[in-house]
This record gives C-alpha cells, sequence and structure tokens, in this order.
C-alpha cells in the first residue's frame, strides 16, 4: 500500500480535533479541525418555524454554509458583492440541512428552530464533511441547552451523525482526502453515515473518468471505517451529554 | 413483486419518448417524455470559452435547468421576482453540466462552449434524470452539426450518458420514480451512467430513514437495467449520428 | 399587392394553431402557434388577492412573459444570471395583464387570482400578441373548471380579446409580421381587440420614420381582419365553454 | 363643451413653462413644468457607445426614468431598496428613449451616447410626455455645446419631437390630462408627434372599457393641437440653437 | 487671512437659501441651497412604524439620500443599475437619520415614521450637510402640519440641529468647503450640532494627513460659527412655527 | 473614579492579544482579541488594481468588514440571504480602508492591491476598533512577504495605525468601550489614530444627548492613552518586521 504526501496510509484519516463552545453567544458551537481544514460550527436556536410548519407542533433544523474570502489558496470574492449565492455553497447547505434533519425527531424538537452556521474559516479539503460533523457537535450542545432549560424532555436525536470523502486517485481509493489530493482524483465521494454504518447521504462522482460498482463498494468500506473514527471523536465531547 | 399504482413492475420504466430537433433555432434540440414528466433541452453553441479557458485551447459544456411556473402542482413563483436561484435549481443544473462534461473531450472540441438549456415544461419526477438523458441528445445534435460545417472533425464524445432515479418505497426497490411515489420514497437515488454500466455520479439520500449498503446495492441494480433502456432510446434518435 | 417572403397575401394571417390542456398541472392551458412561433400559456387560480385589493370582494388578473433562452436566433441570458427582468419583458407582461383584466369581470371573479404564465418556447415575430390570444384562451379554460367547481356561477368575461401586429414595409401595411419582416418594418404596432372591433389597447410606433394618421389607419383596418379571424380560433377551442 | 375641474376647455393644454439649462453640470439641461408636473431632464454625453455599436460610427441616445419618492401624492419606495426597476419605469424610459432616437442621426452624432435622465420631482399626471418634451429640449441643448466645440458640424436632428396625454372621460375626448382626470378616464393615450403632425409613437389603452376606432380619431386630433403648443413652447427655448 | 477661489473668508460661510414647501404633496418639504449645492428635501409621515417599534407607543425619524445621476462633473450610474445601493450614500443616509432623530422625542412623536427623503439635484461639496440643514426643516414643517391637524399637541423636537463641513487645506481651517476645496482638504470634517453649540456628531478624517488635536479645535470653532449662521436661516423660514 | 461591570477602571483598556498568522493561505493573518471582541484579519495580495488605477504605477489597500451570523447575541441573517450589504458594514469597512491607506505609501507599494479581510467571529463592544487595529498586523505582515519576495524594497508603511472606542457613560469617560457598556453610553467615539497621537479619523456621536467640546476633549485624552497601548501590542508582534 503506497503512502501519501502526508504520510497517511491509505485508509487513514487526518488528526480530528474539536473545540466545544468556541463562541460564547451561541446555544451551541464548535471548531471542528480536520487537519488543515477548520470550520467554526454554531447552533442558534429560534421560537419560530418557517411558515409551512406554523402550528403543524413539528421544529425545523437548517444549515448555511460559507467560506471566508481567503480560507482558500486564493481569494474569494465575497458572495454579498456578486449578489449571489455561490452554487457550490448552495449545494453543499442543502445537504448539510438534510444530513442533520435525518437524525432529528423534529416532532420532539417542538415548533422551533435550530440553524447551524458552518464558515469554513481555513480550506483543505472536505469542508462539507467537517461541517456536518462539526454541525452535528453544535447540534447536540445547542439541544442540552434546550433540555436543561425543561424546553424539552430529551435531547431528540435517532444516531449520531457524520461525514467522510473518500476517493480514487489513479486507481487506489483513498480515505479522508486533503485539498491536494481532491484536486487530482479521478473519483470523489462524500458519504453520510450514522453511528451504525448506514448511509444517510452518498455522493459519489466520477471527475476524470467513470468508475465500476466495485470501485463504490471499496470508497463504502473506506468510509464506513472514517465515519467509526470521526464518531468516536463526536462521543468524547458530547457522549455524556447524549446517551 | 407488487404493483406499483400505475401498473408497472418495480424494475419497469416509465415509456420514454424523445422528439429530436423540438425547437428550430438551437443547434441541437429535443423534447424528451418520460412518463408524464417533459423536459425542453437545447444546445446552444458560442465561439467563445469562459475566462478560465481564454487561450487553453479547450472547450466547455455547462447546463441550465429551470421549471415553467407552472409545471408542478402548484405554482411556483420565478426565481427572477425572489431575485435568487433556486437552490435545487442550483444543484441540478451543476449535477447536469458535471454529467455532460464526463464524456466530452473538451480538446477535441476546441475553444468554444455548448450550452444545454433544461425546461421543465412538465413535472412528474425525475426531472433531473430526464434533463440529462434528454441534454445528452440535444449535445449530440449540436455537435454533429459543429462537424457537418466542418469545425471539429468528428463527434468529440466518450460515450453515452443518461440518468435514472432509483428509490426504496417500504421496503422494496423501485425503478424511475414517478412524482407520487417520489414524495413517498424512504431513500431516493439518481443514477448517472455510460453505456456500459460504469457510474458517473450517484446520489443517494436516505429522506425517511437510513439506508444499508445492500440497499444501495440493489438501487444501483435496478438503475443499471434502466439506464440500457434510456440509452437504447438515445440510440433510436442520434445513433446514426455518433458512432 | 406584392407578396411576401413566405407567399402570403399582404392581409393575410399566418396559420394558427391552438393546442388546448396542452399542460396537466394548471387549471388553463394551451399551446398557442402562429406561424412559427409558439407560446405555452398556463392560468393558474389561486384563492387570494394582492394586498391592495384585500376584503374588496374583487379579484386579480395578472401576467408574466418569458423566453426560453435559445426561443431566438442567438441565446440570451436567463434574467435570473443577471438579476434584471429585461425590460422588454417587463413591458410586455404589463401590456398582457391589462388586455386580459380589462375583459374580465373581477368582482364576478370573487377575491381570487389568476395568473396567466406566457413561456415562448419558439420565437419568430408577434410573440406578445400571440400570448394574449393563447393567454385568453387559459383564462377561459381555468374559468370554465371554476365555474365547473361552483366556485363562480358563470364564466365573468365580457368579450374574447385577442392581438395581433401589423406593420409598415417600405409604404405597405402588413398583417401578422413575422420576425424577419418586423425586423425591417418602418412602422410597427399591435392591436388588442375585442370581437367586435373594439380597440383595447393599441401601440404604434415609428421604427423607421414618422408615420402619418392615414397609414395608422390602413394598419387599424388590417389588425381589425386579423383579430376577427383570431377570435375565430379561439372560439373554436372553447366557444362551447363561454357563450 | 363642459369645463374641467381647473377651469380649462376639453381642448386646453395646461401652462407649459421650460427653464434651459436648470442644472450646471450636465451637457444639457432644463426643468420643464406641464401645470403641476415637474420634471427634470439632462443629457449627458459620453465618448463611448454600447457594446453592439462598437466600432459602427454610430452614436446612441438613451433615456432613464425615475419618480423622487414623495413625487406623488403618497411615498413610494425606492427601487433601490426593493432591488427591482419598477415596471412601469422601464416600459416609460424606453419609450423616451426610442422617441428621442427616432428624430435623431445616430450616423451623424458619431460614436458617443448622450444619456437622457428625466427625473419627476413632482408628479401630477402626463410625467411620460413632459420627460419626452423636456427631454429632447436637454438633448439639443447638448447637441449645440457638441457643435460649438467642434465634435459635431451641425445638430443631428430631423425634427422637433413633443409629447401629449390624451383621454376619453366619460364620452369626451380630453387633451393634457392631470392626475385626477387620468385616474378616472375610461381611455387613456399618449401620442409622440413631430413638428408635421406625424406619429412617432402612439399609445391608447381602454382603462375603463374598449373604444371605437371613432374615438381614437378625435384622440388624434386633440394630441395634434397639443403638440403644436408644445414644440412652439421647445422653439421659444431652443429655437435659435436648432434651425 | 488668504481668500478663496471665490473670493470668501476662510470663516465665511457661502450663501444659504432655503425655499419651504418647494413640492406640493410632501407633509413638510424644502429646497435648499449652500452656494451651488442645491438638495430637495421632503418629510414623508406614515401612520406606521418599524417592527422593532410596533406596540411600543414610540415614533420613528428615518432618512434616505441619494444623488440624480447627472448632480456632478461626470453622470453616475443608478444604484438599481448596479443593483448596489452606494456606500458612500449608506454611510449618509445613517448619519441624517441619526442627527434628526437625536433632536426628536420620539415618544411625544407617537406611533408614526417620519422618513426624509434627500435628493441632491446640483452637488459642489457639503451635500451631506445640506441634507441635515434642509431636512431639518421638512421634518419641522411636517411636525407643524401633524400638530394644526391635532395628531401631536406640540412640535416634539428638543433644539434646532445643523450640519457643516470645515477642513484643512495646506495648514489652514475653512469653513464650509465647496468642491474643488474639498478635493484639495489635507483634513476633512462635518459637524452637526445644535443651536448651543452642542455636538450631535463629528466626522473628521485626515485625507491627506494626519493631524493634530490643535487642528482639530480649530476646526471646531469655525463650524461653531457656521452652524449659527445655518440655524438662523432655519429660523427665517420656520422660527414662527417651532418655539 | 467607579468602576466598570468588568472591575476596570474608567481609562484601562480590556487585555489585547493578536495571535499572528492565524491562518495559513493569506499573505498576512491575524487574529486580534479585544477582550471578548475577537476578529480574524487577513491581508490578501492581487497583483492588480481596480480600473482608476491601472498604469498609474499605484497600488490600492481596500478593506472587507463582515459578522459571522452568531457573532453576536441572536443571530443576524447572511448578508446574501438579503441580498443586500448591511449599512452597518459598508460604513465600517470604507472607514477600515480609508485608516490602512492613510498609513501607505500607495506608490511604493507599486501597481498591486492588498485587501484586508475582518471577520468578526465573536462581537463584545468595539469591533471596527479591533478590525483597524488587527488589520495593521495583517498588513504589515503581507508587506514583510512582498519585501522578503523582492517585490518592494521596504514595507511601504509611514507609521503605525490603530483605533479605539471612547465614550461617555452617564458624565464619566469611559475608554474601550465592550457591549454593555456601548448600549448604554451616552455618547460613543471612536479614534483612529498614529503611534504619535495624530488623528487619523474620529467619529463621535451623541447617542442619548449632544455632548460638549470640553467631553469631546476627555474622549480625545482617553483614545491617546489606549492606542499607545495597541501601538505597543502591535510592535510585540510586527516590530521586528516594520522598523
Amino acid at each position: 500500500m503506497s503512502k501519501r504526501t502526508d504520510g497517511r496510509a491509505l485508509d487513514e484519516m487526518r488528526p480530528i480535533k474539536i473545540t466545544p463552545n468556541f463562541t460564547k453567544h451561541a446555544e451551541g458551537s464548535c471548531l471542528i479541525e480536520c487537519g488543515d481544514t477548520k470550520v467554526i460550527c454554531t447552533a442558534s436556536v429560534e421560537e419560530s418555524v418557517p411558515p409551512f410548519l406554523k402550528g403543524s407542533g413539528k421544529g425545523w433544523v437548517t444549515a448555511e454554509y460559507s467560506m471566508l474570502p481567503r480560507a482558500t489558496h486564493t481569494r474569494s470574492n465575497r458572495d454579498i458583492n456578486k449578489l449571489k449565492l455561490n452554487g457550490r455553497s448552495a449545494e453543499i447547505q442543502r445537504l448539510i440541512g438534510r444530513s442533520l434533519r435525518s437524525v432529528t425527531n423534529l416532532d420532539a424538537l417542538g415548533e422551533r428552530s435550530i440553524t447551524i452556521d458552518c464558515d469554513v474559516i481555513q480550506a483543505d479539503g472536505g469542508t462539507r464533511c467537517a461541517s456536518i460533523t462539526g454541525g452535528f457537535v453544535a447540534l447536540v450542545l445547542a439541544l442540552a441547552k434546550l433540555r436543561d432549560q425543561g424546553l424539552i424532555r430529551k435531547i431528540p436525536l435517532y444516531s449520531y451523525v457524520a461525514a467522510v470523502s473518500c476517493g480514487i486517485i489513479g486507481n487506489e481509493a483513498h480515505l479522508d482526502l486533503c485539498y491536494t489530493e481532491d484536486s487530482t482524483a479521478a473519483v470523489d465521494s462524500n458519504y453520510v453515515m450514522d453511528d451504525e454504518g448506514n448511509i444517510i447521504e452518498v455522493q459519489g462522482t466520477g471527475e476524470g473518468r467513470p468508475f465500476s460498482k466495485k470501485e463504490l463498494d471499496a470508497l463504502y468500506a473506506l468510509a464506513e471505517k472514517g465515519i467509526k473514527e470521526l464518531v468516536k471523536a463526536q462521543k468524547e465531547v458530547v457522549g455524556d451529554l447524549f446517551e
């Protein structure tokens, strides 16, 4: 098995670090670092829901994703200066929202909304996955606060959720791509999974060439391994809150 | 094997109809009908490329996707009235563009752009898949015109590409979901594949619950069958142009 | 009397074809074809009115007009990409709305709104006129559905309304200009009229030179003839619904 | 013949006052007052043309129209706060531009642009007509300056152009409607004409009911009379510049 | 003491002229002329307040500022064409609003809003200051109308408010800069003050170089003199209304 | 002298911490913490200038300012969702840009641009001042990199620049207001100064009441003291780079 530029094995994750309560105003927050990728995730609770849920008794979880202009190698113009939400951001924040809603009991949440803001302060590949993994931690922290305030009885989550990227470079499957790997990968995929290896969302793209079912299977196997490590890191931070 | 509301078997596609040259101005165009889903696909050639390709000798293929306001059960407001591109449209048109680029030899296309416009005039599930399948036909027709004009030597495509949705309703995998099926599916997926069963893009979402790797495998098997039929329909229309 | 490029006499209309119920979701819809100009017209009913009519007991009819990007010889950028409604579209949709409101008894409609969407899928001159003529058919179909549902007692329309363009090329008045004629006309006009030859709206522009009152009179005479034929085509489609 | 609220005869114009050189920076400017309607018109010269005229040797004349927020009875929100150009303004500024271009020899103007800004500071009906009549004066003044600077040889205008509204209230045709008349008129029309009674643009709308050809004729007769007086007022201001 | 291009002494204001009731629709209005700077100020009353004040019993005063496109030496594009409020305008209208609110008893105003529109029709330096000085006059006139209608008992203002610019050119402090002075000033400041020499807002910028506290003191002394003259001009117009 | 909620003396700054090179992609960056206010400042170099400087040989320094949605007590909507740059942000980023340009020798910088992005990740009063103080550090670091690359000969800065807020609460002047102090201050001011006590920009606002010249003097004295401490903190981080 060949080594990578940063010396990792093909099935090796980058170091994961989650700092809970990173900012003081949000009901829940953390800084998640996956290698050199760093994302501030905050969870903000509002006692109202979007129009389509008014009077339903159900709550809502949604997400917004953005990069600071200089989170990347070259500075990118802010969306507001172009008056357009970046298409990539639009796609990613829909993914984050779907992933976190999928593990939330919206009935038990009650008629309130939680917005997960994922702001990338430094990007080195895998920002959408880090946002989901860190966004989950911020969500748990905010829900624990609601529970402590007696607004909900228990934390209304069905399972943990985390996400990891994996891809095929040359003909070898690699786990947790950094930016330079990601930009040369023939196949790029993102797996969102729960803590039992079930898939919540999978996206696989043949950036450089079509890929076989067998390759898809290999990527799944790597992702399953990576998700286990990510959930372990989440449990170290919020495991006592959410059992 | 249980039957569906429209009497189809679980692995049965809806009727596919592709009308080539549906509009007279575009270099390539078709109307694609997948059951009651109807999409006008046009391919427009421009002798220029986006800034990042200027002077590279390479061409570009991109796509735009939109629904007429009353393509759906209830009228939706036009994007221009909200001054925002619908997030779902943004995501879909990025997918269409990636899928069509993946089979195009951009070097052989030369410094010109082809824009595939996919305008849904009636929606009944699977509009993004119909757009990819029909968009490919419009693309071939436009490339054939460029070849006939001597601007390119041969049609610069590596393979056919088509897309189909499949999902899990209850615990059974279904091929080619119509709208009522799609809105009750526990798992929803879209497969973009070439004519040899290779995957170009896969998106799978656990709308109602997480799903297992085994279920993902079952969906792949259905998709592979559906894509074969779609490519057959494409070949009947453009097979003689593109060999 | 000289012949035209397509062999028509100066006072001859292009073939008119109206396909009712062209799409399945809208309360009323048709595809109208005036020569090579093709417009999808849908009428959508909503049980609410704009703020300025709330509580008035009156209804509202409004229209939106758009061209698919490749309805024309060269592809035009979508409005949403420029974040600006095209000035020409803004002008045309105001005209369509005024024209259709002018024949509608808004009191008898009750507090509900009907939006007429006119989406040009192929343009060859006279798209605004085709939109009014086809939009009227979609409106009648939607009103008939409301009547059949018992929501209104009878179809609340005062008269038929249709529209036709006519212009002066060289010094001769021509009826129903196609695109190539329109682009060389010295004078261009659009007449919106009821089925008794009364004017609902007239717009006349000296594109190439000022024109005399006598020329305006000649254009009116042609328009009157054309409107009769358009109303006849409308009656063939919705005459039994609306008497 | 019945009298009007302000005592005018049916075919009587409101007092017209044109103050040339109303602002000091513009190449041409005036304040035009038609009764209580007051519009500042400025003509700004730029030594460049829109992209579609680059290298053609031809010039361009265009117009922008806007109302100050409190030019009307109730304050209207500024366009920039809604991020949308008012549809009515879009329509009017296209009319002003067409009208002024129609009398300009764009070849003789050379590759430069003149923008006519019409800003309504007080509205009492007929603001689009006042904008055309006053915009023409600003245009002549700017052209005279270009001629005096030796940039053009003579003033490149074919004729005078002015505009007036007339309408039918009850069954009587009225010239030059003020706001209260305009809001009760059954038929409302605007005539743009040259100094010989030729029509440059006519717009007639049956706001309250359809109208007959005979009524259109009556409106034309009034407009012809009104335009003569407007051109007379223009000549008093710029007659010596432009012969 | 050196003289200036227009012959003024260093501590001499330009001629001030305030024409009250300049437009007929607004509850209060004036044209203010400070030398060649001319601003139309209108005050519009609405019987509602922004959401954050609903039910508070308090009123609101806000301002909007804009320049006509050709108020300046070269034509500037309208904000609506760029879809962005000019940053300078955003800054200025916040200043005008703060300044006028600071002298208004919002409790005594009651739950209604007054919007001050300041539209610059000709600019020659000091437009933000003229807007505050003229905006105050429009505000008083509107409040007097409310009092005369019995909607408020007395004019709810604590004091007069006016504004003046002063700057350092070379090393000498100058009062009330015109455009050519402003564009060469090393230090530029704006003082908003009440009629007793108290400061409501001060903004000082070292455009060309940092400046000392002593220079700031010299600018204050000039401003205090200028404000006295501006308040005197205001009193001549609205002094009998507001005592 | 009374104590404050956090126990500080009236003329005491909050703890200042500047972490240089906080992110890895930007040419210069730091995290600045002033009490609980935390701002990421990055400096991005581009080898191009705005159009008005093309060919001038001069460079440009500009700034953008934004808050993360949950930097504050309650979540604020992102600008892109409202399609409007927040008026307060517009004002602040103009101030930061002016302040940093005032100490930069733009001729010596050469035709390149430096954009300072100030993104507030946690707000507790004084964010604009922290942005200027931290933005200066990021600027120095980026300039040092340009110097080390041989692109400029020496760091083209005239002096240090820092900013501090001070205000009057009750009748006492306080240095470096935190959020709760800021929101109750009668007078609020921001001083931007160089390392010799010269003023680069001053803004003072009587939020609650007008204030006297004597009070302005007292605020200046506090600011002068605070700026000295800020410059000391800057020197500890970049003093060896920039002498």
